[in-house]
Protein backbone atom coordinates (compact mmCIF):
# COMPACT_ATOMS: atom_id res chain seq x y z
CA UNK A 1 0.00 0.00 0.00
CA UNK A 2 1.37 3.45 -1.02
CA UNK A 3 0.33 6.42 -1.70
CA UNK A 4 3.64 8.30 -2.79
CA UNK A 5 2.10 8.32 -6.65
CA UNK A 6 -0.87 10.31 -5.94
CA UNK A 7 -1.36 13.26 -8.07
CA UNK A 8 -0.15 15.72 -5.30
CA UNK A 9 0.66 13.11 -2.82
CA UNK A 10 -1.94 14.25 -0.67
CA UNK A 11 -4.87 15.20 -2.78
CA UNK A 12 -6.90 12.11 -2.30
CA UNK A 13 -6.48 12.49 0.77
CA UNK A 14 -7.40 15.91 0.98
CA UNK A 15 -10.84 15.31 -1.19
CA UNK A 16 -11.74 12.79 1.28
CA UNK A 17 -11.73 15.10 4.69
CA UNK A 18 -14.62 16.61 3.73
CA UNK A 19 -18.05 16.71 2.70
CA UNK A 20 -20.02 13.66 1.88
CA UNK A 21 -16.94 11.10 1.11
CA UNK A 22 -16.05 12.32 4.74
CA UNK A 23 -19.41 11.99 6.12
CA UNK A 24 -20.02 8.76 5.08
CA UNK A 25 -16.53 7.28 6.16
CA UNK A 26 -14.76 6.91 3.15
CA UNK A 27 -11.48 5.09 3.63
CA UNK A 28 -8.28 5.42 0.95
CA UNK A 29 -6.74 1.69 1.60
CA UNK A 30 -4.49 1.93 -1.72
CA UNK A 31 -3.40 4.15 -4.80
CA UNK A 32 -1.00 3.54 -7.66
CA UNK A 33 -0.71 5.07 -10.73
CA UNK A 34 -4.07 4.59 -12.47
CA UNK A 35 -5.56 2.49 -10.17
CA UNK A 36 -7.43 3.00 -6.19
CA UNK A 37 -9.12 1.06 -3.47
CA UNK A 38 -11.39 2.71 -1.14
CA UNK A 39 -13.45 1.08 1.80
CA UNK A 40 -16.81 1.74 3.66
CA UNK A 41 -17.64 0.20 6.74
CA UNK A 42 -21.34 -0.76 6.98
CA UNK A 43 -23.94 1.61 8.92
CA UNK A 44 -27.37 1.97 9.39
CA UNK A 45 -27.45 5.13 7.93
CA UNK A 46 -25.99 4.06 4.46
CA UNK A 47 -28.28 1.01 4.04
CA UNK A 48 -31.76 1.09 2.03
CA UNK A 49 -34.72 -0.80 2.55
CA UNK A 50 -33.69 -4.81 2.44
CA UNK A 51 -30.72 -3.23 5.22
CA UNK A 52 -28.23 -3.62 2.34
CA UNK A 53 -25.66 -0.86 1.82
CA UNK A 54 -27.96 1.53 -0.83
CA UNK A 55 -27.07 2.14 -4.35
CA UNK A 56 -26.56 5.41 -4.31
CA UNK A 57 -23.61 4.81 -1.27
CA UNK A 58 -22.20 2.03 -3.79
CA UNK A 59 -22.32 4.71 -6.96
CA UNK A 60 -20.52 7.19 -4.85
CA UNK A 61 -18.16 4.98 -3.20
CA UNK A 62 -17.15 3.41 -6.46
CA UNK A 63 -17.43 7.01 -8.00
CA UNK A 64 -14.50 8.23 -5.32
CA UNK A 65 -12.10 4.89 -6.17
CA UNK A 66 -12.58 6.01 -9.69
CA UNK A 67 -11.89 9.93 -8.97
CA UNK A 68 -9.01 8.84 -7.76
CA UNK A 69 -7.50 6.43 -10.12
CA UNK A 70 -8.14 8.95 -12.80
CA UNK A 71 -6.75 12.12 -11.46
CA UNK A 72 -3.42 9.90 -10.74
CA UNK A 73 -3.05 9.85 -14.00
CA UNK A 74 -3.41 13.41 -15.19
CA UNK A 75 -1.38 16.32 -14.91
CA UNK A 76 -0.21 17.68 -11.49
CA UNK A 77 -2.85 20.56 -10.71
CA UNK A 78 -5.91 18.91 -12.06
CA UNK A 79 -8.61 16.48 -10.65
CA UNK A 80 -10.86 14.21 -12.45
CA UNK A 81 -14.56 15.52 -11.93
CA UNK A 82 -17.49 12.63 -13.63
CA UNK A 83 -18.97 13.50 -16.79
CA UNK A 84 -20.64 10.33 -16.33
CA UNK A 85 -21.15 7.38 -14.39
CA UNK A 86 -22.99 3.49 -14.60
CA UNK A 87 -23.50 0.66 -12.46
CA UNK A 88 -24.90 -2.71 -12.26
CA UNK A 89 -25.80 -3.64 -9.25
CA UNK A 90 -25.20 -7.67 -9.44
CA UNK A 91 -25.60 -9.08 -5.88
CA UNK A 92 -26.82 -7.61 -2.42
CA UNK A 93 -24.53 -5.75 -0.92
CA UNK A 94 -24.76 -7.18 2.66
CA UNK A 95 -21.13 -7.32 3.89
CA UNK A 96 -19.82 -5.61 6.88
CA UNK A 97 -17.53 -3.53 4.82
CA UNK A 98 -17.70 -2.50 0.98
CA UNK A 99 -14.44 -2.63 -1.20
CA UNK A 100 -14.30 -0.50 -4.35
CA UNK A 101 -11.38 -1.46 -6.75
CA UNK A 102 -10.51 1.36 -9.52
CA UNK A 103 -8.51 0.49 -12.51
CA UNK A 104 -8.14 3.63 -15.11
CA UNK A 105 -9.05 2.00 -18.51
CA UNK A 106 -7.90 4.90 -20.72
CA UNK A 107 -6.46 8.33 -20.37
CA UNK A 108 -7.14 10.53 -23.61
CA UNK A 109 -6.53 14.50 -23.29
CA UNK A 110 -8.31 15.38 -21.14
CA UNK A 111 -10.84 12.53 -20.61
CA UNK A 112 -9.81 9.33 -18.55
CA UNK A 113 -12.28 6.38 -17.97
CA UNK A 114 -12.12 3.67 -15.19
CA UNK A 115 -13.82 0.62 -14.64
CA UNK A 116 -14.50 -0.18 -10.63
CA UNK A 117 -15.05 -3.62 -8.95
CA UNK A 118 -17.10 -3.15 -5.36
CA UNK A 119 -17.06 -6.45 -3.26
CA UNK A 120 -19.43 -6.88 -0.38
CA UNK A 121 -17.10 -8.35 2.88
CA UNK A 122 -17.42 -10.87 5.02
CA UNK A 123 -15.14 -11.87 7.49
CA UNK A 124 -12.32 -13.05 4.34
CA UNK A 125 -15.09 -14.01 2.05
CA UNK A 126 -15.78 -11.11 -0.90
CA UNK A 127 -18.31 -10.60 -3.07
CA UNK A 128 -18.55 -8.82 -6.37
CA UNK A 129 -21.65 -6.93 -5.13
CA UNK A 130 -21.34 -4.12 -8.41
CA UNK A 131 -19.85 -3.36 -11.51
CA UNK A 132 -19.43 0.46 -12.35
CA UNK A 133 -17.64 2.07 -15.70
CA UNK A 134 -17.06 6.17 -15.33
CA UNK A 135 -15.87 9.08 -17.36
CA UNK A 136 -13.82 11.68 -16.08
CA UNK A 137 -12.59 14.73 -17.60
CA UNK A 138 -10.14 16.96 -15.99
CA UNK A 139 -10.53 20.34 -14.24
CA UNK A 140 -8.36 23.13 -12.46
CA UNK A 141 -7.71 22.46 -8.70
CA UNK A 142 -8.42 25.13 -6.53
CA UNK A 143 -4.78 26.98 -6.02
CA UNK A 144 -4.61 25.76 -2.17
CA UNK A 145 -4.26 22.34 -3.94
CA UNK A 146 -2.02 22.60 -6.55
CA UNK B 1 -50.10 16.18 -5.31
CA UNK B 2 -51.49 12.87 -4.78
CA UNK B 3 -50.08 9.99 -2.90
CA UNK B 4 -53.38 7.71 -3.69
CA UNK B 5 -51.67 6.12 -6.54
CA UNK B 6 -48.77 4.45 -5.13
CA UNK B 7 -48.56 1.40 -4.15
CA UNK B 8 -49.47 0.54 -1.40
CA UNK B 9 -50.39 3.79 -0.84
CA UNK B 10 -47.89 4.14 1.91
CA UNK B 11 -45.06 2.14 0.26
CA UNK B 12 -43.22 4.79 -0.84
CA UNK B 13 -42.88 6.93 2.39
CA UNK B 14 -42.58 3.23 4.33
CA UNK B 15 -39.22 2.90 2.14
CA UNK B 16 -38.12 6.63 2.96
CA UNK B 17 -38.34 6.64 6.82
CA UNK B 18 -35.31 4.58 7.10
CA UNK B 19 -31.79 3.72 5.91
CA UNK B 20 -29.64 6.60 3.74
CA UNK B 21 -33.07 8.27 2.40
CA UNK B 22 -33.84 8.87 5.79
CA UNK B 23 -30.31 9.91 7.29
CA UNK B 24 -30.02 12.20 4.01
CA UNK B 25 -33.71 14.00 4.39
CA UNK B 26 -35.08 13.06 0.79
CA UNK B 27 -38.48 14.30 0.65
CA UNK B 28 -41.26 12.73 -1.47
CA UNK B 29 -43.19 15.72 -3.02
CA UNK B 30 -45.33 14.10 -5.56
CA UNK B 31 -46.23 10.30 -7.02
CA UNK B 32 -48.98 9.67 -9.36
CA UNK B 33 -48.75 6.68 -11.53
CA UNK B 34 -45.51 6.30 -13.49
CA UNK B 35 -44.16 9.24 -11.81
CA UNK B 36 -42.77 10.62 -8.89
CA UNK B 37 -40.68 13.54 -7.73
CA UNK B 38 -38.14 13.59 -4.44
CA UNK B 39 -36.45 16.71 -3.15
CA UNK B 40 -33.24 17.09 -1.36
CA UNK B 41 -32.08 20.41 0.79
CA UNK B 42 -28.98 20.96 1.02
CA UNK B 43 -26.63 19.68 3.96
CA UNK B 44 -22.42 19.88 4.11
CA UNK B 45 -22.33 16.63 4.53
CA UNK B 46 -24.07 16.08 1.09
CA UNK B 47 -21.11 18.51 -0.48
CA UNK B 48 -18.45 16.87 -2.64
CA UNK B 49 -14.87 18.71 -2.89
CA UNK B 50 -16.04 21.87 -5.16
CA UNK B 51 -19.02 22.47 -2.54
CA UNK B 52 -21.89 21.12 -4.84
CA UNK B 53 -23.55 17.93 -4.29
CA UNK B 54 -21.83 14.53 -4.45
CA UNK B 55 -22.84 12.69 -7.73
CA UNK B 56 -23.35 9.96 -5.38
CA UNK B 57 -26.03 11.89 -3.41
CA UNK B 58 -27.60 12.81 -7.03
CA UNK B 59 -27.74 9.14 -8.20
CA UNK B 60 -28.85 7.88 -4.75
CA UNK B 61 -32.15 10.71 -5.10
CA UNK B 62 -32.35 10.06 -8.69
CA UNK B 63 -32.67 6.16 -8.26
CA UNK B 64 -35.16 6.83 -5.22
CA UNK B 65 -37.21 8.54 -7.44
CA UNK B 66 -37.05 5.98 -10.40
CA UNK B 67 -37.94 3.32 -7.57
CA UNK B 68 -41.29 5.23 -6.58
CA UNK B 69 -42.14 5.93 -9.87
CA UNK B 70 -41.56 2.18 -11.30
CA UNK B 71 -43.08 0.61 -7.83
CA UNK B 72 -46.28 2.34 -8.83
CA UNK B 73 -46.54 0.74 -11.74
CA UNK B 74 -46.05 -2.82 -10.10
CA UNK B 75 -48.83 -5.65 -8.72
CA UNK B 76 -49.57 -5.14 -5.10
CA UNK B 77 -47.22 -6.97 -3.44
CA UNK B 78 -43.90 -6.05 -5.74
CA UNK B 79 -41.25 -3.38 -5.31
CA UNK B 80 -38.71 -2.35 -7.72
CA UNK B 81 -35.12 -3.15 -6.96
CA UNK B 82 -32.23 -1.51 -9.44
CA UNK B 83 -30.75 -3.93 -11.35
CA UNK B 84 -28.68 -0.70 -13.48
CA UNK B 85 -28.02 3.25 -13.53
CA UNK B 86 -26.57 5.79 -15.53
CA UNK B 87 -26.25 9.14 -14.74
CA UNK B 88 -24.92 11.70 -16.72
CA UNK B 89 -23.41 14.95 -15.01
CA UNK B 90 -24.57 17.97 -16.66
CA UNK B 91 -23.75 20.91 -14.97
CA UNK B 92 -22.71 22.13 -10.78
CA UNK B 93 -25.47 21.15 -8.71
CA UNK B 94 -24.86 24.08 -6.62
CA UNK B 95 -28.62 25.24 -5.62
CA UNK B 96 -29.69 24.91 -2.09
CA UNK B 97 -32.33 22.27 -3.48
CA UNK B 98 -32.08 19.13 -5.67
CA UNK B 99 -35.39 17.83 -7.08
CA UNK B 100 -35.44 15.11 -9.10
CA UNK B 101 -38.37 13.93 -11.46
CA UNK B 102 -38.82 10.28 -12.55
CA UNK B 103 -41.13 8.79 -15.19
CA UNK B 104 -41.51 5.37 -16.34
CA UNK B 105 -40.54 4.64 -19.87
CA UNK B 106 -41.89 0.96 -19.74
CA UNK B 107 -42.60 -1.44 -17.98
CA UNK B 108 -42.67 -5.11 -19.49
CA UNK B 109 -42.62 -8.84 -17.67
CA UNK B 110 -40.85 -7.58 -14.61
CA UNK B 111 -38.57 -5.19 -15.93
CA UNK B 112 -39.33 -1.46 -15.72
CA UNK B 113 -37.03 1.56 -17.24
CA UNK B 114 -37.56 4.77 -15.95
CA UNK B 115 -35.68 7.96 -16.73
CA UNK B 116 -34.83 10.63 -14.51
CA UNK B 117 -34.16 14.59 -14.44
CA UNK B 118 -32.72 16.20 -11.96
CA UNK B 119 -32.92 19.81 -11.29
CA UNK B 120 -30.62 21.83 -8.76
CA UNK B 121 -33.07 25.03 -7.20
CA UNK B 122 -31.90 28.16 -6.65
CA UNK B 123 -34.92 30.35 -5.30
CA UNK B 124 -37.85 30.01 -8.40
CA UNK B 125 -35.04 28.94 -11.04
CA UNK B 126 -34.24 25.64 -11.65
CA UNK B 127 -31.24 24.42 -13.91
CA UNK B 128 -30.96 20.32 -15.15
CA UNK B 129 -27.94 19.12 -13.43
CA UNK B 130 -28.08 15.68 -13.83
CA UNK B 131 -30.10 12.99 -16.33
CA UNK B 132 -30.77 9.82 -15.45
CA UNK B 133 -31.89 6.05 -16.51
CA UNK B 134 -32.67 2.73 -14.18
CA UNK B 135 -33.54 -0.18 -14.96
CA UNK B 136 -35.64 -1.98 -12.24
CA UNK B 137 -36.78 -5.83 -11.35
CA UNK B 138 -39.94 -6.73 -9.39
CA UNK B 139 -39.15 -8.35 -6.30
CA UNK B 140 -41.74 -9.48 -3.70
CA UNK B 141 -41.97 -6.90 -0.33
CA UNK B 142 -41.37 -8.44 3.02
CA UNK B 143 -44.69 -9.29 4.63
CA UNK B 144 -45.28 -5.97 6.42
CA UNK B 145 -45.68 -4.18 3.95
CA UNK B 146 -48.34 -6.24 1.67
CA UNK C 1 -38.20 19.90 -41.93
CA UNK C 2 -35.24 22.49 -42.46
CA UNK C 3 -31.36 21.73 -42.81
CA UNK C 4 -30.60 25.18 -42.89
CA UNK C 5 -29.00 24.89 -39.24
CA UNK C 6 -26.77 22.62 -39.76
CA UNK C 7 -23.56 23.28 -38.88
CA UNK C 8 -22.07 23.26 -41.18
CA UNK C 9 -25.61 22.95 -43.32
CA UNK C 10 -24.51 20.51 -45.48
CA UNK C 11 -21.98 18.32 -42.79
CA UNK C 12 -25.04 15.98 -41.30
CA UNK C 13 -25.57 14.80 -45.01
CA UNK C 14 -21.33 14.16 -45.87
CA UNK C 15 -21.21 11.99 -42.85
CA UNK C 16 -24.06 9.88 -44.05
CA UNK C 17 -23.13 9.66 -47.65
CA UNK C 18 -20.45 6.88 -47.30
CA UNK C 19 -19.80 4.07 -44.60
CA UNK C 20 -22.26 2.42 -42.59
CA UNK C 21 -24.98 4.80 -42.11
CA UNK C 22 -25.04 5.05 -46.26
CA UNK C 23 -24.44 1.57 -46.28
CA UNK C 24 -27.44 0.72 -43.68
CA UNK C 25 -29.45 3.50 -45.34
CA UNK C 26 -29.92 6.07 -42.46
CA UNK C 27 -31.91 8.71 -43.75
CA UNK C 28 -31.24 12.06 -41.99
CA UNK C 29 -35.37 13.78 -41.72
CA UNK C 30 -35.19 16.80 -39.94
CA UNK C 31 -32.29 18.61 -38.26
CA UNK C 32 -32.56 22.03 -36.33
CA UNK C 33 -30.48 23.57 -33.70
CA UNK C 34 -30.41 20.99 -30.44
CA UNK C 35 -32.42 18.44 -32.49
CA UNK C 36 -31.93 15.61 -35.40
CA UNK C 37 -34.40 12.86 -36.55
CA UNK C 38 -33.22 10.11 -38.40
CA UNK C 39 -34.86 7.25 -40.32
CA UNK C 40 -34.07 3.85 -40.99
CA UNK C 41 -36.31 1.42 -43.17
CA UNK C 42 -36.28 -2.54 -42.72
CA UNK C 43 -34.13 -4.78 -44.43
CA UNK C 44 -33.18 -8.28 -43.54
CA UNK C 45 -29.72 -7.57 -43.40
CA UNK C 46 -30.30 -5.66 -40.27
CA UNK C 47 -32.48 -7.84 -38.21
CA UNK C 48 -31.41 -10.12 -35.57
CA UNK C 49 -32.33 -13.40 -34.44
CA UNK C 50 -35.87 -13.14 -33.91
CA UNK C 51 -36.81 -10.45 -36.61
CA UNK C 52 -36.69 -7.22 -35.26
CA UNK C 53 -33.93 -4.54 -35.95
CA UNK C 54 -30.36 -5.72 -34.20
CA UNK C 55 -29.87 -3.71 -31.04
CA UNK C 56 -26.93 -2.79 -32.88
CA UNK C 57 -28.44 -1.29 -35.81
CA UNK C 58 -30.57 0.59 -33.14
CA UNK C 59 -27.64 1.81 -31.46
CA UNK C 60 -26.16 2.87 -34.58
CA UNK C 61 -28.86 5.00 -35.56
CA UNK C 62 -29.56 6.35 -32.03
CA UNK C 63 -25.71 7.27 -31.87
CA UNK C 64 -25.96 8.93 -35.64
CA UNK C 65 -29.35 11.44 -34.22
CA UNK C 66 -27.03 12.01 -31.07
CA UNK C 67 -24.04 13.32 -33.13
CA UNK C 68 -26.28 15.48 -35.38
CA UNK C 69 -28.16 16.76 -32.87
CA UNK C 70 -24.81 17.74 -30.97
CA UNK C 71 -22.86 18.43 -33.74
CA UNK C 72 -24.95 21.30 -34.47
CA UNK C 73 -24.50 22.87 -31.24
CA UNK C 74 -20.53 22.99 -31.89
CA UNK C 75 -18.52 25.77 -33.35
CA UNK C 76 -17.68 25.91 -37.22
CA UNK C 77 -15.36 23.33 -37.81
CA UNK C 78 -16.16 20.48 -35.13
CA UNK C 79 -17.62 17.65 -35.22
CA UNK C 80 -19.06 15.25 -31.90
CA UNK C 81 -17.29 11.75 -32.14
CA UNK C 82 -19.17 9.33 -29.49
CA UNK C 83 -17.18 9.51 -25.86
CA UNK C 84 -19.67 6.70 -24.58
CA UNK C 85 -23.70 5.70 -25.40
CA UNK C 86 -25.98 3.80 -23.06
CA UNK C 87 -28.78 2.45 -24.48
CA UNK C 88 -32.17 0.62 -22.86
CA UNK C 89 -34.39 -1.56 -25.05
CA UNK C 90 -37.68 -1.35 -24.00
CA UNK C 91 -39.79 -2.93 -26.95
CA UNK C 92 -39.18 -5.13 -30.03
CA UNK C 93 -38.19 -3.07 -32.88
CA UNK C 94 -40.61 -4.56 -35.01
CA UNK C 95 -41.83 -1.91 -37.53
CA UNK C 96 -41.36 -1.42 -40.93
CA UNK C 97 -39.07 1.60 -39.74
CA UNK C 98 -37.32 3.10 -37.20
CA UNK C 99 -37.23 6.38 -36.51
CA UNK C 100 -34.26 8.28 -34.08
CA UNK C 101 -35.25 11.78 -32.45
CA UNK C 102 -31.96 13.04 -30.72
CA UNK C 103 -32.68 16.16 -28.45
CA UNK C 104 -29.02 18.21 -26.71
CA UNK C 105 -29.57 17.97 -23.04
CA UNK C 106 -26.19 19.98 -22.62
CA UNK C 107 -23.25 21.82 -24.29
CA UNK C 108 -20.58 22.03 -21.30
CA UNK C 109 -17.32 23.29 -23.33
CA UNK C 110 -15.97 20.57 -25.46
CA UNK C 111 -18.07 18.70 -24.44
CA UNK C 112 -22.02 17.45 -25.43
CA UNK C 113 -25.19 15.17 -23.67
CA UNK C 114 -27.98 14.06 -25.97
CA UNK C 115 -30.79 11.96 -25.17
CA UNK C 116 -32.70 9.60 -28.05
CA UNK C 117 -36.14 7.87 -28.47
CA UNK C 118 -36.25 5.43 -31.42
CA UNK C 119 -39.48 4.73 -32.59
CA UNK C 120 -40.44 1.21 -34.34
CA UNK C 121 -42.88 1.87 -37.16
CA UNK C 122 -45.95 0.67 -38.25
CA UNK C 123 -48.33 2.49 -40.85
CA UNK C 124 -48.98 5.56 -38.57
CA UNK C 125 -48.33 3.94 -35.06
CA UNK C 126 -45.36 4.86 -33.29
CA UNK C 127 -43.97 2.79 -30.70
CA UNK C 128 -41.15 4.03 -28.65
CA UNK C 129 -38.44 1.12 -28.56
CA UNK C 130 -35.47 2.15 -27.03
CA UNK C 131 -34.15 5.05 -24.91
CA UNK C 132 -30.93 6.28 -25.59
CA UNK C 133 -28.13 8.61 -23.80
CA UNK C 134 -24.75 9.63 -25.43
CA UNK C 135 -21.75 11.75 -24.58
CA UNK C 136 -20.24 13.58 -27.23
CA UNK C 137 -16.57 15.22 -27.54
CA UNK C 138 -16.36 17.88 -29.90
CA UNK C 139 -13.01 17.27 -32.73
CA UNK C 140 -11.62 19.40 -35.80
CA UNK C 141 -13.91 18.20 -38.56
CA UNK C 142 -10.88 17.31 -41.78
CA UNK C 143 -10.25 20.34 -44.03
CA UNK C 144 -12.84 19.76 -46.88
CA UNK C 145 -15.83 19.88 -44.64
CA UNK C 146 -14.03 23.01 -42.60
CA UNK D 1 -10.94 -22.93 -28.73
CA UNK D 2 -14.23 -24.96 -28.11
CA UNK D 3 -17.49 -24.31 -28.45
CA UNK D 4 -18.74 -27.62 -27.01
CA UNK D 5 -19.90 -25.96 -23.85
CA UNK D 6 -21.90 -23.68 -25.94
CA UNK D 7 -26.16 -23.89 -24.62
CA UNK D 8 -26.73 -25.58 -27.06
CA UNK D 9 -23.71 -26.18 -29.18
CA UNK D 10 -24.77 -24.89 -31.84
CA UNK D 11 -26.61 -21.97 -30.75
CA UNK D 12 -24.32 -19.30 -31.53
CA UNK D 13 -23.24 -20.35 -34.60
CA UNK D 14 -27.34 -20.58 -35.46
CA UNK D 15 -27.68 -17.26 -34.07
CA UNK D 16 -25.18 -15.88 -36.29
CA UNK D 17 -25.73 -17.27 -39.50
CA UNK D 18 -28.88 -14.83 -40.84
CA UNK D 19 -29.89 -11.10 -40.13
CA UNK D 20 -27.28 -8.90 -39.38
CA UNK D 21 -24.43 -10.68 -37.89
CA UNK D 22 -24.67 -13.05 -40.93
CA UNK D 23 -24.20 -9.63 -43.40
CA UNK D 24 -21.23 -7.75 -41.14
CA UNK D 25 -19.45 -10.82 -41.05
CA UNK D 26 -19.55 -11.50 -37.36
CA UNK D 27 -16.96 -14.64 -36.86
CA UNK D 28 -17.38 -16.51 -33.52
CA UNK D 29 -13.88 -17.39 -32.44
CA UNK D 30 -14.07 -19.08 -29.13
CA UNK D 31 -16.96 -20.04 -26.57
CA UNK D 32 -16.60 -21.31 -23.59
CA UNK D 33 -19.04 -21.31 -20.04
CA UNK D 34 -18.74 -17.67 -19.34
CA UNK D 35 -17.26 -16.51 -22.14
CA UNK D 36 -17.30 -15.73 -25.21
CA UNK D 37 -14.59 -14.13 -28.20
CA UNK D 38 -16.17 -13.02 -31.51
CA UNK D 39 -14.23 -11.36 -34.38
CA UNK D 40 -15.28 -8.94 -37.51
CA UNK D 41 -12.68 -7.82 -40.28
CA UNK D 42 -12.56 -4.27 -41.63
CA UNK D 43 -14.81 -3.41 -44.79
CA UNK D 44 -15.86 -0.13 -46.13
CA UNK D 45 -19.62 -0.27 -45.31
CA UNK D 46 -18.71 -0.71 -41.60
CA UNK D 47 -16.84 2.29 -41.55
CA UNK D 48 -17.67 5.87 -40.08
CA UNK D 49 -16.99 9.56 -41.36
CA UNK D 50 -12.85 9.29 -40.25
CA UNK D 51 -12.60 6.02 -41.92
CA UNK D 52 -12.36 3.74 -38.86
CA UNK D 53 -15.61 0.92 -37.35
CA UNK D 54 -18.47 2.68 -36.59
CA UNK D 55 -19.68 2.84 -33.21
CA UNK D 56 -22.76 0.96 -33.75
CA UNK D 57 -20.39 -1.65 -35.34
CA UNK D 58 -18.92 -1.89 -32.17
CA UNK D 59 -21.57 -1.74 -30.18
CA UNK D 60 -23.46 -4.80 -32.00
CA UNK D 61 -20.51 -7.12 -32.05
CA UNK D 62 -19.57 -6.50 -28.14
CA UNK D 63 -23.28 -7.20 -27.87
CA UNK D 64 -22.97 -10.44 -30.08
CA UNK D 65 -20.19 -11.46 -27.55
CA UNK D 66 -22.04 -10.48 -24.33
CA UNK D 67 -25.65 -12.83 -25.64
CA UNK D 68 -23.25 -15.76 -26.39
CA UNK D 69 -21.01 -15.61 -22.69
CA UNK D 70 -24.87 -15.02 -21.05
CA UNK D 71 -26.39 -17.27 -22.76
CA UNK D 72 -23.92 -19.92 -22.30
CA UNK D 73 -25.06 -19.80 -18.41
CA UNK D 74 -28.53 -20.23 -19.39
CA UNK D 75 -30.51 -23.26 -19.01
CA UNK D 76 -31.64 -25.05 -22.08
CA UNK D 77 -33.78 -23.78 -24.32
CA UNK D 78 -33.31 -20.04 -23.07
CA UNK D 79 -31.64 -17.55 -25.08
CA UNK D 80 -30.43 -14.17 -23.84
CA UNK D 81 -31.99 -11.11 -25.13
CA UNK D 82 -30.21 -7.40 -24.34
CA UNK D 83 -31.94 -5.30 -21.57
CA UNK D 84 -29.53 -2.79 -22.01
CA UNK D 85 -26.10 -2.10 -22.92
CA UNK D 86 -23.49 1.17 -22.38
CA UNK D 87 -20.13 1.43 -24.03
CA UNK D 88 -17.33 3.75 -23.87
CA UNK D 89 -15.04 4.48 -26.91
CA UNK D 90 -11.50 4.78 -25.93
CA UNK D 91 -9.19 4.93 -28.75
CA UNK D 92 -9.46 4.85 -32.76
CA UNK D 93 -10.79 1.46 -34.20
CA UNK D 94 -8.95 1.46 -37.25
CA UNK D 95 -7.39 -1.67 -36.62
CA UNK D 96 -7.58 -4.35 -39.51
CA UNK D 97 -9.70 -6.35 -37.32
CA UNK D 98 -12.08 -5.90 -34.05
CA UNK D 99 -11.79 -8.76 -31.49
CA UNK D 100 -14.51 -8.38 -28.29
CA UNK D 101 -14.24 -10.88 -25.65
CA UNK D 102 -17.21 -11.40 -23.35
CA UNK D 103 -17.32 -12.75 -19.42
CA UNK D 104 -20.25 -13.28 -17.12
CA UNK D 105 -19.75 -11.00 -13.94
CA UNK D 106 -23.19 -12.61 -12.95
CA UNK D 107 -25.98 -14.85 -13.56
CA UNK D 108 -29.11 -14.41 -11.07
CA UNK D 109 -31.91 -15.72 -11.88
CA UNK D 110 -33.24 -14.59 -15.56
CA UNK D 111 -30.64 -11.56 -15.55
CA UNK D 112 -27.03 -12.13 -16.43
CA UNK D 113 -24.74 -9.41 -16.93
CA UNK D 114 -21.37 -9.52 -18.70
CA UNK D 115 -18.67 -6.91 -19.68
CA UNK D 116 -16.91 -6.93 -23.08
CA UNK D 117 -13.21 -5.75 -24.16
CA UNK D 118 -13.20 -4.66 -27.40
CA UNK D 119 -9.32 -4.36 -28.87
CA UNK D 120 -8.69 -2.98 -32.97
CA UNK D 121 -5.95 -5.43 -34.40
CA UNK D 122 -3.37 -4.89 -36.62
CA UNK D 123 -0.90 -7.58 -37.09
CA UNK D 124 0.00 -9.10 -33.75
CA UNK D 125 -1.01 -5.85 -31.91
CA UNK D 126 -3.98 -5.08 -30.09
CA UNK D 127 -5.23 -1.99 -28.79
CA UNK D 128 -8.41 -1.80 -26.09
CA UNK D 129 -10.72 0.16 -28.66
CA UNK D 130 -14.28 -0.15 -26.26
CA UNK D 131 -15.46 -1.21 -23.39
CA UNK D 132 -19.08 -2.13 -22.84
CA UNK D 133 -21.26 -3.64 -20.45
CA UNK D 134 -24.37 -5.58 -21.18
CA UNK D 135 -27.36 -6.61 -19.06
CA UNK D 136 -29.68 -9.61 -20.77
CA UNK D 137 -32.48 -11.56 -19.88
CA UNK D 138 -33.49 -14.66 -20.37
CA UNK D 139 -36.12 -15.60 -23.00
CA UNK D 140 -37.37 -19.07 -24.57
CA UNK D 141 -35.94 -20.07 -27.67
CA UNK D 142 -38.31 -20.71 -30.77
CA UNK D 143 -38.95 -24.67 -30.54
CA UNK D 144 -36.69 -25.42 -33.53
CA UNK D 145 -33.33 -24.58 -31.91
CA UNK D 146 -35.00 -26.12 -28.11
Amino acid sequence: MTRADLNPPSLAEAVNAKGYGHAAGFRIVAVEPGRAEVALARRDDLMQFFGHFHGGVITALADHAAGIAVTSGMPKGKIGVTVEIKVNFLSPADGSELIARAKTLKMSGSIGVASVEVFSKNGASETLCAFCTATMRAMDLPAEFK
